[in-house]
């Protein structure tokens, strides 16, 4: 019997490299069935309520963290988050996932992912949306409303194809008013840090032509039946999360109230440099998961890990992402 | 600017049910669209080395938890680790994951699910293998060799079509020498506890007239090039887990150390029914896990969570599981 020990561990693992150098059959054959070379698309349906919400991944990247990307930590901390989460050693990996609300009436989307542009930029890791969509056997024609959290490129850019036209063209594309009249408006630039100084270009580009499909909502309210804004400013001035609900059945939508949870919610007060204005971030960031935490509710957030959705629990003075159970049926 | 307090929530949430009892095009109208009424399959590939494995789910099955249910927690304290869990109140899930691993000369399945008998009673809750297999693209003819950790029904009764006919028509089935012995000779059932000795006539039924196939392993030996038994024992006698590796690449398969991480990990001594002999089971898990956080070696477990697989970390005098980011490419 084989003995449980790191000592025996390491003599499998040595043991199983020579036995492989000797079997010709390993690594010099031919397989004799081709890998399938490629990810499930990610798709993950469940109920809130009546209604059907489905998860549609538009990809994940991962990066070499610089020095001072976060705020709040030191460049060791932060890289000792990257490795406590099992990411690569120096390495983020950031991820995206727009999702789908059918509330029996409307068709929603929420957020587009980071478009057919980064799609081909980055192989395939981003920019899945549309390719996902259709895997889900969702009509990119039947979306009826396109609801944008904030502006930020991975939120807007899956708006458009890669010729230009609109993605969703039976569409009503719904904005927060307050995040149209910061990025829309270049004497905001002042207002913004480096990074988000950068972005304002790519807000034009992407919306600009798209104002008859364009409706603006305002905070606090029920903006689509069975869908209220919630106003969580600080990562944008109009960074805007959702409660969807549907009898007893309720879902935050957090959207970037944190980016990367093993980052941002495990070390709750952390900034990343998207976040436009630091402290308005942590207050915003502390009270909704306050809230979520004290209530129980499951919390889809946009940077989650696919399927991007799960409980929020309070530890110690930070918080903490319990994913959810995959439910099978 | 919406407060984010308890008290605002719940004032959301009512004005959401005022909202929808006027609004006429909520509840009572048709759908734009209807729902897709299923989960998408449950699929999701990972490269260890040059090899792909694929996760399959089975699916997963909800009971009331029965106050005996678990041995080392009072009957208060294994409901409250299921509300922690964020499960519903009283009851227990259990998610069955087998795996396919191909190794560039052999496609191995790991388990084979509650089979088709259990999809038809359960109305397709599990069972669900033979139909994600498809989904993925996988032939079952195209097995090769299907590695059995342990012969539970959960494990086993895949093995054979509805009609009986073996589902994995050109397939090797190895089984660890210890569990045939054990299972197929009933002198043995007094050796069993009163779970166990239940068990005992679906071994039979299952395994008889497939002798033909059947190929006995050892343990602590590299059994098909690039995975090694490794001892586990006490969940069953011959209960088996196993280390796929190729190159630097290292997976864990822990099959039935633990069942549901929320109670039998995060509570690392708590013992189940299904659980034969405690003290070894015990023994068994602590030995396996330590060896797995020490070395920070991925693990698959049977009945974690689809995509059932993450890091084992030491938390106190228990363990926890952290599952893997999904990776969408």
């Amino acid at each position: 019997m084989m003995e449980l020990t790191r000592r025996n561990l390491l003599a499998t693992t040595a043991a199983a490299t020579a036995a492989s150098a000797l079997a010709p059959f390993v690594g010099g054959a031919r397989a004799s069935v081709p890998e399938a070379g490629k990810q499930a698309p990610g798709i993950y349906r469940y109920k809130i309520g009546d209604y059907e919400v489905t998860q549609v991944a538009d990809g994940a990247r991962s990066f070499p963290m610089p020095d001072n990307f976060v705020t709040g930590a030191t460049p060791a901390e932060a890289k000792k988050a990257l490795t406590d989460a099992y990411m690569p050693e120096g390495k983020l990996t950031i991820m995206f996932n727009p999702m789908v609300v059918n509330t029996g009436s409307k068709l929603v989307l929420i957020d587009t992912g980071n478009g057919p542009g980064a799609y081909a930029q980055t192989k395939g890791a981003v920019g899945q949306l549309h390719g996902n969509l259709e895997a889900a056997g969702i009509d990119r024609k039947a979306i009826d409303i396109v609801l944008i959290s904030h502006m930020h490129g991975d939120h807007i850019n899956g708006i458009r194809n890669a010729d230009g036209t609109p993605a969703f063209p039976n569409a009503e594309i719904m904005v927060p008013t307050g995040e149209w009249a910061f990025w829309m408006d270049d004497a905001n630039k002042s207002k913004a840090n480096p990074y988000n100084q950068n972005y304002f270009p790519n807000v034009k580009k992407v919306m600009t032509g798209l104002e008859s499909k364009v409706t603006k909502y305002e905070w606090n309210k029920e903006i689509i039946p069975g869908i209220h804004s919630i106003a969580t400013p600080g990562h944008t001035p109009g960074h805007t999360s959702f409660m969807v609900q549907s009898g007893s059945g309720k879902l935050l939508v957090q959207s970037d109230v944190c980016n990367n949870p093993a980052m941002f919610m495990d070390h709750t007060n952390w900034i990343a440099p998207f976040d436009n204005n630091p402290a308005l971030t942590l207050q915003t960031r502390h009270k909704f998961y306050d809230m979520a935490a004290s209530e129980k509710v499951l919390v889809a957030g946009y940077h989650f890990s696919f399927p991007a959705v799960g409980h929020v629990e309070k530890n110690g003075k930070n918080f903490r992402l319990v994913p959810v159970l995959w439910t099978p049926v």
